[in-house]
């Protein structure tokens, strides 16, 4: 695996003159080639957050040319803080540096990080540059790729943003060095949800090599971030603004949601819910007879290989579950949708499930 | 003209899979057949303000089918309104009554009013439709045409916004009987401004037409509107994203908002700013030896008959302007981007204006 590890490889999301290159391996940080062609013009305004800037921050500027005007701008870490503030902050910050429409934005840190960024980037001066710098495993195989930009509102979760494509995603796997364990987890979750929507050979090999992902070994994530990103490309370039296909990456997320928006934001991390939601929605096709236990089974245990929890908040009753499902985003009028498995690799969107089936779910499915 | 009036034109925004109608003619408020195909979803929430409410809110709404859940939301009115709070007011507004991404926006109203309706359909939930409903000249003519949202910053004029296009433009003649004359005139700003960067015929035709203009002749009217609309829709299919020929619709603009900004946003209507700043433009033009004193003069006339303002802010020095001006969202890095006059009806983007020449023009330029 040597040389995957250091000829970064790249990937392309295919969509036509907004079509953008994801570039994965080590010491991409810092390495002037990576970043230089996908800057718009000479303003560029590094943004990122309390965690992150201390690990990483100096690397990436050291890579920006010197005839650059840089900025950098450093705001609180966590979903707690993905709000619509926070963005004024980065366009106060432009505003004030005097930046203009050609400027370009860079999100170094997380999937909060890359989500409020690339808002601000979509709105600012009705469009700039950005590019994605991700530092954890859930940005790098999931939230950096695809466009979908936005901050939570009291209401719900990413109800106010904007399909805006990044210009770049550099994924620097060395990033994941410093990754705390319940992080990497939280990101395996969306490792996990490609091998169930669709590729079963993929959930296979992740089966086989989760000790080695959580034991950060570097050849085995690379290939995981590399399979990822693949297939969300894939996805992305047929389908940008979840029309149709791309609605099935939201796997487990109807029900994640939920625990994220009852817990209170920055409880659950997303990747957390999302682990939950996916056996939520896994035992709900399995009602619905579509999995096998067998198949469930598998399920949750990749779930928990994964380290992530089995079992939704102790205090969350099937009204708390159901009134903000309701709210959410994925659903056309009054129908609720649902993203689930006919079988382990095998998603499809559904929208005729039972509700006493759906209710019955929630109740059975274990707290803790 | 009898038939113009009694049969709604129609022209096309050609977009790709984002064309949309404007229709134009008296009527249409209130008239089911023109806002029903517009409508993404059954869950419609028409925004206006408090001065368009009284005017027209039950009329639209009577043009809504029974069977739609439709809400109404009034803001207060004015270009000092257009703000980010006010965007926030309508997303709350939208997630309160548990709107969902297949819901229509309605904008009602002057330029303000589209331009923030249109913004927060761009971001909610990361884009629902709309459809623009302008009830003033300006609105009419220019704003509700295109796709340009956004909001005011305190630092400068409509600095966050997006590209977003409505489903259509319904443009009523029959609510430019209740606008006040010095809105008339800053509606014929930019009526006057398509004759001066585009089609010198549609400029003579205005001189001829201005006092039955400004005499409300719905005839007059309708015709101005029609072309201005088709101007408008021509050079935005041809850039959509203002990358070239779109930003000769900024004539006077880059002045104006300087104007604008200086004096605090409502203090000059958009249009009467507009109207200082093409003369600007078009004196500057000739110093740079393009017009001649008789092309100016006749632009004066213009401006004068349309009932706009000849002079600068007196209390505005050259300073002034040249501080606001740099950070407008024209300007490509540090070089100046204006749109001046080779000739009446052909504009052009000329970044090489010499400071002095500028500084000069700004001096000499009268004030009030």
């Amino acid at each position: 695996m040597t040389d995957v590890l250091h000829s970064p490889s790249i990937l392309e999301v295919a969509l036509g003159d907004r079509s953008y290159p994801i570039h994965i391996g080590p010491g991409l940080l810092g390495d002037p080639q990576w970043l230089a062609p996908h800057l718009a013009g000479r303003q560029v305004m590094v943004v990122t957050n309390e965690t992150v800037a201390p690990l990483y921050l100096d690397r990436l500027t050291r890579g920006l040319a010197d005839d650059l005007e840089v900025r950098t701008l450093v705001l609180p870490d966590g979903e707690a803080t993905k709000t619509l503030a926070s963005v004024e902050r980065i366009w106060d910050a432009l505003l004030a540096a005097g930046f203009n429409r050609h400027c370009t934005l860079i999100a170094l840190g997380g999937g909060v990080t890359g989500d409020m960024v690339g808002f601000a980037a979509a709105c600012y001066q009705r469009g700039v540059a950005f590019v994605q710098v991700p530092t954890t495993l859930l940005a790098q195989v999931d939230s950096s790729v695809g466009g979908k930009t936005g901050v939570n509102h009291p209401r719900g979760k990413n109800m106010i943003g904007a399909f805006w494509q990044p210009r770049a995603v550099l994924i620097d796997t060395d990033t994941l060095a410093t990754l705390p364990p319940r992080e990497l987890s939280a990101g395996l979750a969306e490792v996990v949800k490609y091998g169930l929507i669709r590729d079963a050979d993929f959930l296979a090999w992740l089966e086989a090599e989760m000790p080695a992902l959580r034991g950060l070994d570097v050849a085995a994530l690379t290939r995981a971030i590399e399979r990822s990103c693949l297939l969300k490309a894939e996805i992305v370039a047929e389908d940008e603004t979840e029309q149709g296909v791309r609605a099935l990456l939201n796997l487990g997320h109807t029900f994640g949601h939920a625990i994220e928006a009852h817990q209170g934001y920055g409880q659950w991390l997303h990747g957390e819910a999302v682990g939950a939601g996916m056996l939520m929605a896994a035992e709900l096709s399995c009602r619905l007879g579509w999995l096998t236990e067998g198949d469930v089974a598998r399920a949750r245990a990749i779930v928990e290989a994964a380290g992530l929890p089995l079992a939704a908040p102790a205090e969350m009753g099937v009204d708390d579950f159901l009134a903000i499902m309701r709210l959410d985003k994925k659903n056309l009028d009054s129908r609720l949708r649902l993203i689930l498995l006919r079988a382990l690799g095998d998603a499809c969107i559904h929208d005729e499930t039972p509700p006493e089936t759906l209710a019955a779910l929630i109740e059975a499915f274990p707290r803790r």
